[in-house]
């Protein structure tokens, strides 16, 4: 026996040794080559310690690096080339489900597995997320990148998918590490510190809800800003005033969606909004059954590149040369709506608004503006149009000062969603078509004079 | 402006007439109805509400209703055959990244959207896995329900990624709503009641780890058992005695991982084991370095089958006569280990079943045991045989009182999964090997003889 | 230079030796010199110290010892006899508001200051109501000890002032270790296992709720266990039948409190029961508002011993000979509701109990039942007698079957409360008061005829 | 019957007539006559309406309003004269045990039980410990309020026992909401907004940690900042250095605890830094065992005074007449630590610190700095003193830019309490001692001279 003993022995020791160089042997290796063997079938066992090890290669690279790295996967991670070959000519011949699952297994680039299991590590979708950032800003130069971006896209999806969303609502309860991230992620309308942050969640007419993810930590994935109010709000800067009233919650009519920030660049196309605000209604609706209205106070960011085209067009139609004249009130660099040119050209304007929303569209035949694009998209409908509502210097650039309300009302949200999805079709309040009927024919006999 | 606003207002009231007419027209619908109109465009507005009705209808559906619910689905909701056709023809051209890409996307089946957009409802997830359930139960009998199970297990793999998954302790401060799932689902050693669940995690020196998922809320994935314990034991009965010394799990020199138990039939073929036990090692090497041996206490539900069949088999050359003849002591319905003629056959026992483990295969030559698949697979090696060591009914029917350990030593899980996976080689420790081979000299001899 | 260090270090050195040697002589003392020291200036700094070890030798001791310490206790830690006979003599002479309060705090025992850096330990609240229970025990053999159970009454009156309680509704979700708590201090119906306190708790018209202390951890002090019901219940077997129909609680009418049992014998005579039933009344009016009925279905402890006493006295003349014999049929041992001449006893029975409870006194005066003193002086009114309405065991041997309802109406409890404690006045419902007048017009009839 | 019922019905509806009239009778009580009820026994069952009624009483009153309340309350709800009195004849004829607990019971103030009536409103502790703010500001006004203080710190000081307070570690992930009161709190090193909060939080080198009270919500008690240093700092600016290196936690060898703030002024009196300290201490080690020294960097407010106070004194014998000279260059306004006579001031100006803290004493023959009357109260060491230590305005003013450390070395705390406590003595490093010596042997040789 003892003979038997010391040859498992001797065996024994090998087999360590063995699994020691191979060990050693790994150690150097590159980023390319650890993603290899993360997909690979030794993948499957030290899925944890080898996506791992990407994670601190990848930490260690340069963006240059990182890029290049990203170019090679993609590359290098495309699907089996014999596979894909082997189903292709099972296809030609029997064109039925069986081919075509297999086809479709075939073709799954190997980068999604790389993917998936990259998310296996600590953060791991987190830094998914921050890594296709780096992604996306470098697809530009190098469109080769388009299909991996797509298999990002295509698992992110999956993965950010609506059920796996969770809404908290934000306040001054919230620790600071969070809170910290809405100052920094505002992108309509800033946040100056602190105290401008606590003005927006503390006060008791004011709310902000934001999606988290369970794997995304802290990170906030997008968040509204609402104002409960006792009636529509007209201007911005009357929203936001320091030294408004405050209102009890109870007697709010209204709840106004002031502000939509995404948060994270590496979720990119990913569409969170449409649920954010439904849900946020729901919410607010079981609180507070006295709210009646749910409406947005909107940018219109595309509205002055397109007039301002309009008014260098000398073959345009759209306006009447009266009203092109008068428009004129608006070059001064430091129009006041005070002016009494200004002031009067109110008509004018929600007369040129109606109509930029209600019957222009850009080349692709699309509604010009993007924000009614994302809330028309949603089944919301255009509400209101108010002149001289953002008079900041960012109002002004891009609108003129022009807002508008966009109204969400639960029950009409499917209609008027295939009404636009389907049909192209702007849903508007009555007193905005008017608003564009009155226009039309003021510029039609005008045109006709 | 009076007839203007009329009219608008008589276009309004249309408009509200025709959503309405819509929304009753729609209700009675069956639930592929629905299952279309959440895949299509305007699914995407009204998923939630939409998914919702898809649920709903489900609920009210029996078995045989749900069965054929989802025969349907597999035949309706496969890809789009246009698309597939000319994504093909495009490939027969050029047979590049972007023509594979292409072909990818199109022979997705559309049951994959529908399946995604279903977990939008609330507790989507948690009611996906148990529709699974249903599908799972049926495929037998309705194969072509396999691909639409390959879709479930297609999001299912992507969704319970190990990076979703959260580990946690359960101990006697954990909830009663989710300490009874462990007295139900667990499935080795039966947990009788409360006192017996008690007696497996309110002592110090006993654990239970399971894995959970944000949107399964309390439901558990798959959970281990845990004994620490300061020698490596050699019998479940001694291990699970209520009447045995409790010891500080300071003291303690081995974990034993005693018992692992799936939760969820909606997830079979998702392998969570794997990563359980790697996660709780590390845990518990964490908390108590004092720890050594990380080893399982596993039944061998393969072993008495193949060794009656062997038994049987007039042809077999495992066994020397002599030994077969001895065997039959194990035939007696209430056999004792106390009985001369079985504790004789201690010795024969143990070098069958090293004979079972390293050197017996199925006919498509793997590994018969499935427990040892398992956790050869995950990197474990064989590392002690034990008789007598399960004299529960269960144990004596399975495997004729045997059970093994598994032993998981982080260092070498990579080279032994690899051995195993890629070679077939079933590691195991020197002694295991040594029953072997005095085994297999002896009846050599004896069949020489 | 050298020198000066040089004797300072000495100087350290002995300084250190002399704290090293203090320590050492200190180490083995009893807990009576522990507790001097704890008392005295030096506890201040070392309290944490001082504490702990007092309650490791508390620890240490057997029943017997501990008493004797107790005891020792009581005998030593009374007041400083110098600074009481000054501030007597300073109040002989002058009688003012100065001299009282200069009384007051010499006459404050040195145990109450004991008692409060004994609170300074880990755990120190929740051993020192384990301390209390040893001395409540012990009050009877030791009357001496009275003293110092006023002094821990009167700090625990303090710090379980109600502004510390904690509300926590318990349900399924409960930590099995909090749960096991109410299966063990169930004192009106037992709790038979985890399946019948699941009956009593997970089933939506079923309610528990208890009151904690933050400085108690998971020890609950009182709880209440509620059923959600239809209409006012008569009997505690219907109410608590496991084949009874669950009702939505937003259905229901009437909450019945069916048990209220206290947990902390080591808090005896502290009274958390009435605010208790005010607070629950108050969050489940909050959240029910369809409850109209806060009622009790509560034994009547005190009901048989007094009849028995009546039935064998023979200068009574509370009963008619006629109905004193008709009650003989409750001396069958096993009589049932069933039997004629037991059934016929209902009128009866209630009239006595209307005796009982609006007519009879004890010697001090006062209403008879304990659990009507309870509720009667919380401000609640007897509202109803329910003959044969608990027939367990426990049930006839106490109160022969009979049960009654105590209600709670916001807007009386405050008359009520003060024509029971001030006028020992019974605030009955009218059917209840006209009961007791049939009872008495029949038996005067009798006793005239 | 109908006669008995509509007797009973009248008499029901006259109670409830009555106990509506003494409501409405009772409504528009004063403050005084509601805290009168609030204790009268009726208070037993209505205590949580009346304390309600008190409360919103007080609120409504101006400070004037509030001062007058407490004077009233304090001359009203003293002991009840009688039971004092029948009290004192008894101690008279037999001074024992019985008489003198009698007698502490009867002189007990009545305001006492009014303080624990209020304390079962809603958030009770919170509010009576901001009436107590109102009471110690008037205290010096009207010093008739002093008893009552004395029963407000009586029960504050059994409720705000160390066993009833939480410690809580804060950092960059509380609650805005807590945070911020930490800024408005800070009594030592101001705060300057977020930024600087941010500072002295998030760096892994930096803690703070905060006692709370589970009855306080998130009012913070006290709180002490930590820094975690690689040597024992000798400067407040350098420690609290924007630009300064962040250290790992596991590399410091000392915690410098170099801020302690009270939060509230209603707890005045009561001693929590003792306990705070010496838990930090305790945490710390545990988390870091490689923390050796554990010091503080204190200021040393009353120096300066004192020090002029010697200087303008014409007898005084502590200073040499060429000291005192030299000492002028500290009346230059802006003084720097870098002009060569200041600069030459050290090791004078150290003796003299030496001095200050070792050999002089105040009128009651108390050490003079009460900031070292805390420490070495605490059990703590007078480990070194620094000269230019803290620069800021506030430093130069109250002392001459010095600082000290204290050090808490854990096995010397009770030696060096009870040195202090109870012969006076200063407990000090050997450099300290040292600077004595030398500083004492120089200035007797120059007054011999």
């Amino acid at each position: 026996m003892s003979v038997t003993f010391l040859s498992e022995l001797m065996s024994e020791i090998s087999q360590r040794g063995r699994s020691f160089l191979q060990r050693n042997r790994e150690q150097p290796r590159n980023p390319i080559e650890l993603c290899e063997a993360l997909v690979s079938r030794r993948g499957e066992v030290s899925s944890f310690v080898l996506s791992e090890a990407v994670w601190q290669s990848w930490d260690r690279l340069d963006r240059k690096g990182q890029v290049d790295f990203l170019i090679e996967v993609a590359q290098r991670f495309g699907p089996d080339e014999n596979a894909v070959l082997e189903a292709l000519a099972v296809a030609q011949e029997r064109r039925d489900a069986d081919a075509y699952h297999r086809l479709h297994r075939a073709t799954e680039p190997r980068s999604q597995e790389l993917i998936r299991r990259l998310n296996m590590a600590k953060q791991g979708t987190l830094r998914l997320v921050r890594m296709r950032e780096v992604l996306t800003d470098a697809i530009g130069e190098h469109p080769a990148l388009a299909h991996l971006d797509g298999d990002f896209f295509h698992l992110f999806n999956s993965w950010f998918n609506r059920g796996f969303l969770e809404l908290r609502p934000i306040n001054w309860n919230t620790p600071a590490s969070i809170l910290e991230k809405f100052i920094e992620y505002e992108a309509v309308h800033e946040i100056n510190g602190w105290d401008d942050l606590r003005s927006r969640i503390e006060p008791k007419d004011r709310r902000l809800f934001a999606f988290f993810h369970p794997q995304m930590g802290e990170e906030p994935l997008i968040f509204v800003e609402v104002a409960l109010t006792s009636q529509v709000p007209n201007s911005i800067q009357s929203l936001l005033a320091t030294d408004r009233e405050e209102i009890a919650p109870e007697q709010a009519t209204t709840a106004v969606f002031y502000s939509i920030s995404n948060c994270q660049n590496g979720l990119k196309g990913i569409s969170f909004g449409n649920f954010l605000i439904k849900q946020v209604v729901e919410q607010l609706r079981n609180e507070l059954p006295n709210l009646k209205n749910f409406v947005t106070l909107s940018p219109v960011p595309g509205f002055r590149r397109w007039l301002d085209g309009i008014r260098k067009d000398e073959q345009q139609t759209v306006l009447a040369p009266r009203d092109l004249e008068a428009l004129a009130a608006l070059d001064e660099p430091d129009w006041s709506a005070e002016t009494e040119s200004v002031y009067a050209l109110n008509p004018l304007l929600q007369g040129v608004a109606a109509h930029y929303f209600l019957a222009a569209r850009d080349k692709r035949n699309r509604v010009i503006d993007p924000v009614a694009r994302f809330h028309l998209g949603n089944g919301a409908k255009l509400d209101n149009i108010h002149t001289f509502a953002d008079l900041s210097a960012n109002g002004r650039r891009n609108a003129y000062g022009l807002m508008v309300n966009y109204r969400y009302e639960m029950s009409e949200i499917e209609a008027n969603h295939e009404a636009y999805a389907e049909r192209g079709d702007v849903v508007a309040s009555p007193s905005v078509r008017s608003l564009l009927k009155k226009f039309q024919s003021k510029t039609k006999i005008a045109h006709a004079s």
